[in-house]
């Protein structure tokens, strides 16, 4: 047994170092590869891609595997669970001819190049025919599996296992039906609160401040960096080399204070798993959604909050000279102005969640063919006008705006509603160990870190999405106190 | 025929990606991976490495390279030079036991990390066991090779075919006869030139300007990028993504604008070579003398030129505008004010020469056993105090400052001394075509460029480093125009 063992550790280890290999040409495809890079990068993606793919589904593999799965009662909890996610991962893969699968990640590698292109000159006709091919490689790959009909579940299944169209429908319904005319109430009261914090801020110091913002939060840039894309995002090559992006706007430095934030929250999850996992393929977030809900935790519920901005401005050592001008009431008002607007990664809180379901209804809407390609900056604007009352002048501002399609994650947005949903579920839970406001006044922000590592980070993919929010929160998915949070916020904003 | 064809460049296809992804995990080791990452990636490098070596050494290859040699007369040239590289490499590393070049490649890739830290902290005593065995495996390898005596011979001829220890000490002493008595006539009239180019620029605009430099003289930032190192280097993945690091010394910005002309040089030799040769083994520069003589080439002559500094006035958008408060006398004698120093990278052109002795010696006399590891910090001041009267009062301003042992290129550094001399018998040849003080005062540096290009990078590999020298200017390796160079050029500074 000890020797089936030692074998599995070892391809899986293979298996860790290809991933990781992936995940490195990934990175720097989207922050340093020159345009003259993009095709040989994209081809070395799709070699490895198929390498990956050919591990996972030889013989030798699936084999070993079955092997395993013979003696479970003689195997730990790690390895248990290790055999169950890569059954799933196999199972999905196993059906997609090698070709195809090696064919979609280089696609999905020179997309980004691609979609950067079109996105710098609003340009979104040279990128549909790409985002065509994306969406029916995706449609394809389920039906793979034998499934014709809701194809959009299934791929909705694999971010957040258990999910699916009946349920987010119902969630969105919810969220709007709440929403909807809170926004409504906030807009009568509507006052320009954000033209306070916008003033400019050099590249230099933001990214200076935005390193400090990381160190606070409890991110250690020892085993993780910051660089710069075109769109923020979060990348792991394993837990000691953790990375993350952000962007720079020279007359609006919060916008990389948020995404900073954001990704950070990302980071510390990723950081924190259990050094016991770091070989295992569990290193990692639970789900998508358990991850946003990290991500966004970090970003609104203590990124936006009164008492963050208190403890930074006693605490730090490098601040924008503009902001000791400003009362910590006018910091926070400018930071959560309501503002219906175009930009998915700046909308406040209450308009947030209407973003997401643009793309939710979109992407639903493409895979059932009641969309095609082509007509979505059409389909993109109507929706835009119709829950958020504002239209795009331009694609780049509209249906170009997000990496998330041309890296071929369909089905991705919802984990961020997902998130805040959660994020607000797990703050509930954490105020009965920690007095959240005063830890924030005082900027101690290492105890909130480690109150998340105990409970959630260190597990990794250990536990599912469904276990970790029982065990911390004691329910599942439950939008309530998302919604209740939203209510009282606002409303002693906008009172 | 055809069929063998066919299979000899579906090979060398595989193994040129395996390069790049070689390179980039080297690029990304060098200019963004945290610390923590250092270990995974030295362990990729280390994996991959092994790849390449299989490939190469694998019967399946050698067999195929007999097969093509033994029609030989039906290939074409590109082909029958890229077989005779081809078994030239095999010949050399077939010899090392597989586990030992893995375990090599790693050490080379973790050492740069140690290196960094070492010249950060002044502490040589860290890097010292892991210099030792850089240097006893490159012993070892060629030791493998059958050759026991005047290792440092072979290894010299690795990176300059025809080249070795004789050679070198008659060049050198030649050098030196020249060179040493024009320094002390020189220093006789020393004077402090260089205050007047030392003021204070923040990073950010000398990034701007660098770049602006870089496209000045003729880089391709769409095939290419320029990004920051500890020691600045250029890195190819292919032909067309070119990789430029440089360092910003706040209150100096001419140290930036060297390093980036000096990588230029070579980013630009590496952008031209002929796109026939792209998916060839030959894509790359015929020698590090030749390389060398390319970025010594834009550096010294091109950029420690006045005219040159004429035209980037005239012609610049972005300037210091401290500059435009200077005479053009004042920065010409600024940026080749002549004064012993410690860092080679910034030595003027006289004395850069000695320093490449010191390193030589060094090499020398570590692989023949006459020095230990351990005595080089002393070995080094010693020979700084000899040849350039100055000495170094931290290891990380000595013997610590160049990345070159770390990275595994021992007998690497003649090159920088053979590129000076390589380019003063191309400046000549130029001459004939081209009136260089117009075209730089001009501007005009694309017609350098396509000139060089035309006689050398688009060769690439497929002329060997002598063929280029006879074919360009007549000559074999020859000191006498550098030197004349050299005195007058500094006769008129301090005269």
């Amino acid at each position: 047994m000890e020797e089936k063992i030692n074998k599995f550790r070892e391809m899986i280890k293979e298996k860790k170092i290809i991933d990781s290999m992936l995940a490195l040409l990934q990175w720097d495809l989207e922050t340093q590869a020159p345009k003259g890079g993009y095709k040989l990068i994209s081809e070395m993606i799709g070699e490895l891609s198929l390498k990956s793919y050919n591990l996972t589904t030889s013989k030798e593999f699936l084999e070993m595997l079955k092997e395993l799965k013979k003696n479970e009662e003689k195997l730990d909890d790690i390895i248990k669970r290790e055999i169950e996610l890569l059954e799933e991962e196999v199972e999905k893969i196993k059906v997609i001819p090698s070709e195809e699968y090696k064919m979609y990640s280089e696609l999905t590698a020179k997309a980004q190049g691609i979609w950067e292109i079109a996105r710098e000159n609003n340009d979104f006709e040279s990128f549909a025919p790409i985002l065509e091919q994306i969406f029916n490689f995706n449609r394809k790959f389920i039906e793979y599996r034998g499934i014709k009909e809701d194809v959009y579940s299934e791929i909705l299944n694999d971010y957040e296992k258990g999910m699916n169209v009946k349920k987010l429908d119902n969630f969105f319904a919810e969220l709007k039906k709440e929403i909807v005319p809170l926004l409504k109430e906030v807009n009568k009261n509507k006052r320009d609160f954000q033209k306070k914090v916008k003033f400019e801020v050099s590249e230099y110091n933001q990214k200076l401040f935005s390193k400090e913002i990381l160190e606070y939060i409890g991110f250690d840039l020892e085993r993780g960096v910051l660089s710069e894309s075109a769109h923020p995002f979060t990348l792991t090559v394993n837990k000691d080399d953790v990375r993350l992006t952000t962007r720079y706007l020279k007359d609006f430095p919060f916008s990389s204070v948020f995404s900073t934030i954001h990704e950070g929250g990302h980071g510390i999850y990723e950081q924190g798993v259990d050094e016991i996992l770091k070989d295992t393929i569990l290193s990692d977030g639970a789900s998508m959604g358990i991850h946003e809900s990290q991500s966004r935790f970090y970003e609104n519920i203590i990124g936006r909050s009164k008492e963050f901005w208190f403890g930074i401005l006693e605490k730090s050592k490098f601040k924008y000279s503009e902001l000791s001008k400003l009362t910590l009431e006018e910091i926070y008002k400018g930071i959560n102005e309501v503002s219906p607007s175009l930009i998915r990664v700046e909308a406040d809180e209450l308009t947030y969640s209407l973003h997401i379901m643009i793309r939710y209804e979109i992407e639903k809407g493409i895979l059932s063919r009641e969309y095609l390609v082509k007509d979505l900056p059409r389909v993109w604007n109507e929706k835009m006008y119709e829950y958020l009352g504002v239209v795009p002048s331009t694609d780049s501002e509209g249906v170009l705006q997000d990496v998330h399609w041309s890296c071929g994650l369909i089905g991705y947005f919802p984990s961020y509603a997902l998130g805040n949903v959660y994020s607000l579920q797990i703050l509930n839970a954490m105020k009965k160990d920690i007095n959240i406001e005063g830890t924030l006044e005082r900027g101690e922000l290492k105890r909130i870190k480690e109150w998340l590592r105990e409970k959630i980070h260190r597990y990794g993919k250990l536990k599912t999405p469904k276990e970790i929010m029982v065990s911390v929160t004691g329910e599942e998915l439950n939008p309530e106190y998302y919604i209740e949070y939203l209510k009282e916020k606002y409303k002693n904003i906008y009172n």
